[in-house]
This record gives structure tokens, sequence and C-alpha cells, in this order.
């Protein structure tokens, strides 16, 4: 890692967790941790502009590499100066592998898996399955665009290459996904691939960065898989940690039950030293979970997403807005929320706005998501640093699901 | 007309023109004149935060009452506190009477007209067509609202009720809207009722304003219609200005060639003192025509309409950022503009967003054009005062059209 990337442990929580605080230094500026990344798939924070995505406190942008590779183009991109220009936002910046996205993507892919009554499938059935839209073998995965059908591969090193010419500061290793569906044998079998692949990451990461050596150094993270063995995760932490990746990323299927047991089994495996994105989650009580077990970043779709479909949270839980009991309710989302859209709006006019397919819904439904999510993480950071971490996770989880079940989407 | 609302004029342009520079006084503040009014619709300047909207330069807003009656409905904007409190614009506002909203909207309006190969469609064919959705009488319209087939009816009273639960500083008499097909015969009788509906609107505003002391006064605008005959625009504005209006619009069916023409023997009746409001154009060309012959504000969809469809104004004439020659323009819409969407996106990004059908580039192209136009009429008003007027329309004209015809929707 050269000097312009880094990261440091700030406070240690202690009493049996694994919980830090800490900052990752990125050629764009630092990171606070334990930070949620707001999610750009496509080089935009959905509806809303980059400077109120900074207002709403987020620290750092994550946008993904098959969506850019296909639409416009990893070399537009590149030519435009990399995804910060292309997209200003001139904070730090993460690209995901593509890896999860070349794999499940697919119409077919969660199909074929719900088609199973048994509830576990053979591998050759997800690898076969009639809307078969991504082949994986040893080498690589070749797959069918989700936009116009055409075929692709991936490979590690193509992986690496476009994830260099977007350009953004933290990148991951390509990696095999697998599902809770696939049998244990798969599971060994596809973390031996996707060490090989992260081997392969490693040297290819090595050689684009010696090559161009005028480009800000990117920080590269291994992506540990194992499913929900236990061996297998520690084995896959420990084997990545061998390569010297600048950080980790912890992927593939989890549930929610046991997300705190499988990361801990991860983090207690990780160098301290190195930080750890936690791929995809968001729900106030997963980022308890994750944040008490070790992870020190994570991304999520969720606030923006269910955004969009007018879902709103509060420190009572998740409402939507788009019931008729908001038709009249002229008081904000949330009295004592200090987001823009809490400031200066009210339910009933984000209620007219939906009802009316007014776009700018979208956009103030989003802002106060983005800035309730990323709020609640920095008052976890402080509350760690306070002294204060239980209680006031006893405090926001309880009131949260008080009235009801952990809200699905 | 009471001390909170007021026109005073400012410049005269003279040289054989109407076109002054002016004031209009609200009790929301002041609008300097020639104005582009920022069409909002429903409630909202479409994909755009009100911040952004003042950013650009917008003065003033104008919303739909035909809309807004039909969603949310005027009662929850009046419980909201008004247009400009429901939707946080602090600045004046206008409310059009939905006199042209009820009688055009429908789905068969346009068709029907569009059927009749000779130019000339019977006044019956036209209320009497197969998706008949308004029905005009002497009393007022019945129309079939567009979202839910619902029927309701709008008079010159419901009007002033809704327009006053709206709340906006300036609004407008319910009229019957014509088009350039009715006969001559149909016209004058039109026009008597379009009279007749005036003076009912009056009567109601005055009673209205009467028994709502506490609110603010709402400035009330007589609309001049009279389609293409110069002795029936000349007589309506005459009968209007009979009755005693804080100001008037200039509305109906107006050929491009003849909207100089039309809108000098209306402005040539019309008392100085009071402001002219021109409902619905907004083309480079027009706003020169419509100023230089006596209007002081406008308002038109076009440059939102169109900017979401990727078409942009330049000094050079409209592009669409669509077409694949943008793919890798990686310069602003254009060089000079000053506003938020060239000083940090290029064409390329904008030309990506539209193909990955991101709703951000509803937003970054609207912003750009809304500030192509009023930074336009912000420059037609200076070059009054420094006596550049005619100078700065030949460069800006000669240079907009100077590649091809006017640009159509």
């Amino acid at each position: 890692m050269n000097k312009q990337a880094g990261f440091e442990v700030g406070t240690r929580l202690g009493e049996g967790t694994l919980a830090r605080t800490g900052t990752i230094t990125t050629p764009h500026g630092q990171i606070q941790t334990p930070a949620f990344i707001a999610v750009g798939t496509k080089a935009t924070v959905k509806t809303v502009l980059p400077e109120t995505v900074k207002e709403v406190g987020a620290q750092a942008v994550l946008a993904n590499a098959y969506h850019l590779y296909l639409q416009p183009g990893a070399d537009i991109v590149d030519e435009a100066g990399g995804l910060g220009r292309f997209m200003h936002w001139d904070g730090p910046t993460y690209t995901d592998s593509g890896g999860f996205q070349v794999m499940s993507l697919g119409v077919g892919f969660k199909k074929v898996l719900a088609m199973d009554a048994k509830g576990v499938v053979s591998d050759d059935v997800i690898a076969e399955g009639k809307e078969r839209l991504a082949h994986v073998d040893d080498d690589g995965v070749t797959f069918k665009s989700h936009l116009d059908g055409s075929m692709h591969r991936f490979t590690p090193e193509v992986s690496m290459q476009i994830q260099h010419q977007l350009g953004a500061d933290i990148i991951f290793a390509f990696d095999e996904c697998t599902t809770l569906m696939n049998t244990r044998a798969y599971q060994e079998h596809s973390l031996d691939r996707t060490q090989a692949w992260a081997k392969r990451c490693v040297v290819e990461h090595a050689r684009l960065t010696t090559s161009h050596p005028e480009r800000p150094y990117q920080m590269l993270c291994g992506v540990v898989q194992g499913a929900q063995y236990e061996d297998l995760r520690r084995k896959a932490a420990r084997d990545l940690v061998s390569l010297g990746f600048d950080g980790f990323g912890i992927g593939g299927a989890l549930e929610k039950e046991s997300l705190g047991t499988i990361v801990r089994w991860v983090n207690e495996e990780l160098p301290e030293d190195k930080p750890r994105h936690l791929l995809g989650i968001g729900e106030p009580d997963d980022i308890f979970t994750a944040i008490e077990n070790g992870v020190d970043t994570f991304d999520c779709v969720s606030p923006s997403r269910v955004a969009r479909n007018a879902a709103l949270y509060t420190p009572d839980g998740r409402f939507n807005v788009n019931t008729a009991k908001h038709r009249r309710a002229f008081a904000p989302i949330d009295e004592d929320c200090d987001c823009y859209t809490c400031q200066h709006f009210t339910k009933a006019y984000l209620h007219h706005l939906f009802k009316a397919k007014e776009m700018l819904a979208f956009t103030l439904a989003t802002i106060h998501n983005e800035r309730f999510i990323l709020r609640l993480v920095d008052d976890v950071r402080r509350s760690m640093v306070d002294g204060q971490f239980f209680e006031f996770k006893a405090d926001t989880l309880g009131r949260y699901y008080a009235n009801r079940a952990p809200a699905s989407d």
C-alpha cells in the first residue's frame, strides 16, 4: 500500500466484541468508520445530486463494475477521468468486482432456485437452468447482458482491468458467488476457485499499478466467501490474508440470523490493521450486528430502493407514505430528523408527489432514507467513542422494532 | 389592489415597440419583468428541488388549478398553508384557472381536430367527438378527469374558489378556450361567454377576498381570448379592462407567425399600468416577439418537457444529447453556460444517464434548460435597460437559428 492509502484503527469497543472505529485514507479523502457507503450503481446515487449526497452525510460512493462495463463502458469512464470525475463526486469511491452481478442478475438465477421445493438445488440445476445466463468455469464467467442479451466474459484479469479503468479508490477481487442452496462439495470447489482468482487479481492489479504509476493507488480488497460453513469461512479468510490484500470484503449468501456469527468467524481471522467491508446490508439491526462483529464499512441499495417505493425510515420503524392516512399529514416524516426533506416538506406533500407520480417524490424520499441510515451509523460511531454503544443499541433497536417484525422489502 | 400587490413600469423600450421592463410586487416578493415563470404544474417543477429552481434564476412558479384540484385536492393545499408553503417555494406563485386544461386535456380533443382533413371542424364535431370529455355550456364546463374518468364541473365561481384555496399570488379568471378551427360565429359566442364568466370571477373573487381578510391579497388577471380576429381580440381586451382586473392574461390558440400581431392588438388596448402574462410560450424567438409587443411575463413547459426528452438548449440551437455522437463528448453542454449542470457534468455523462434511464438525467437536463431560458430573459431585460435590445435580438436569434429551422417539440 502506498502513502495515499491506508487504514488506522481508532477506538476498540472491547467487551467481547470485535467492534472498532477507524479511518480509511484514500487519494480522495478519508472515511471515518464505521461508515455506510452510499450505492451509486450506474455512477449516480439514483435521483439525487452529488452535492446532496454529500449533504446527507455520505463519505463515499460505491458503483458497480458490471453495470458500468455494459453502460457506458469502462473505457468511457476512464476517458472521462475516472468514476469520481465522471459523476462529479470528489470524495472516495468504491467499485465492486462485478462477480455478484454476472452470476445473479440474470433473469434465470433466482427463478431456478425458487423452483426447487426441497430447499436444495443441485449445482447442475443452478448452472443449467432454462434461462441460463451465466456459465462459470475455472477461468472465469461467460454471461449474457441483461440489457441486450449480448454475450460477455469476465475473468479476474478482466475485472481488474475494468476496475482500473473505472479508477475507484477501493476495488474488489473477482470472486465466485454461491448461494445457500449449493452443496457443501460445490462450496469447497468454489472456494478454491475464488482463491485462485484472488491470486490472479493480485498479480493483475500489481501489473496495472506498475504500468500506470501516474494514477492514484487503488486499494484492492479480497472477498471472503464460504457460505454458512465455519471452517470454509475461516480458511477463506486466512488464505486471502496470505495474499497481502489492502482490505477485505465479506461476501456471499448470508441468512439474517447467522450474519453476526459468520462475520465474526471471518473477522477473527482477518488482520486488525486492514479495513473490512460487508457487501450489501443496511437494515438497522444488521448494521449493529455487523459493526459489533468487526465490520468497518458496508453498502446497501435498500435506503434508496425502498424510498422509491414510498417506504420511509423513522426511529419508530418504517412506514409507507403512500397510504391514505397520510393525505392530510401536515407534519414531517420525522419531527426530529435533520434532513432537508424533513426540514421543508410534509408527509402530505410526499404523499401527493407519490400519488401524482412526480419524480421529486423519489428524490425527497431518498434524501430522507439515506440521511437516516448515515446518521444512524454516525451515532453508532459516536456511541463507541463515548462508551455508550450497548445502551444506544438497545434504545435504537428497541424503539425501531417495537411495533412489528423487522420490515422486509 | 392592495398595498402588497401591484405593478410598476420601469424602462420603456420605445422605437415603435410596446416593450417595457417593470416590477410586479406580490405578498411573497417582487418579480422583475420581463420574466419567464417556471411551470410547476402539480406543485413541483418536475425533477428539481425548489432551492435549485431558485438557483437557476426562477423568480416565480406557476401551478395548475385543474391538476391540483384533482390531486391532491385544493382543500389539502389550503390546509397545508397554500401552494407556496405546500411545495416549499417562498417566492411569488401563479395558478392558472383550469380553463385550458378542462377543455383540452381530454384524450379526444386534439384527436377530433386532427381528424378533419379540410382544416375546419364544425363546433359540433369538437364538442361531440366520440371521446367527448368536456361539455361547455353558458354556466360552466362539465368534464371527465383524465386520472380516473370521474365527472366534475368547473364554473367561474368554482375556479375562483379553487384558486383561493390554492392561494397563489397571481390567479386567472376562468375562460373558454377555443381553437383556430372554431368558426367565427363560435368565437363570437364564446367571447360573450368568457366576458360573462370574467364578471362572475370578479364578483366571486371580491366575495372571497372580503370574507378572508386575513389572507394575502391575490391579484386577479382577466384572460383575453378572440383567436385570430383583430376586432374580437381588441373588443375582448377593452371589455375586460372595464372590469377592473389587476392584470391580464393573453390566451387562446395562436399561430407562431401571428403571435406578435395578436399580442400587439391586445396590448394596445390594455392599460400600461397592469402586468400582462402570455400563457404557454417559451421558444427563444417567441420570447423576443412577446416582449417586443408588450408582454411582461410568460410561462412554458417546454424547457423542462424537452429536457426530459434529452433535448438541450444552447446559443447555437437545440440538440439531442441522446445521439451516439455524444457518447464521448467530454465537454459541458455549453462551455459558456453558468448552470450547475454545465459547471460539473459532461455531455458524455448526460448521454450515459439518459441511456441508462437514470432519473438524474431529467434533473440535470431540466436545470440546464430552465437556466438557459431564464438567463435569456434576464439578458433581454438588461438589453432593454442598456438600449441594446435590437442588437441583442439579432445576435441571439441569428445564432440560435443559424443552422436550421426553429426547433419543434
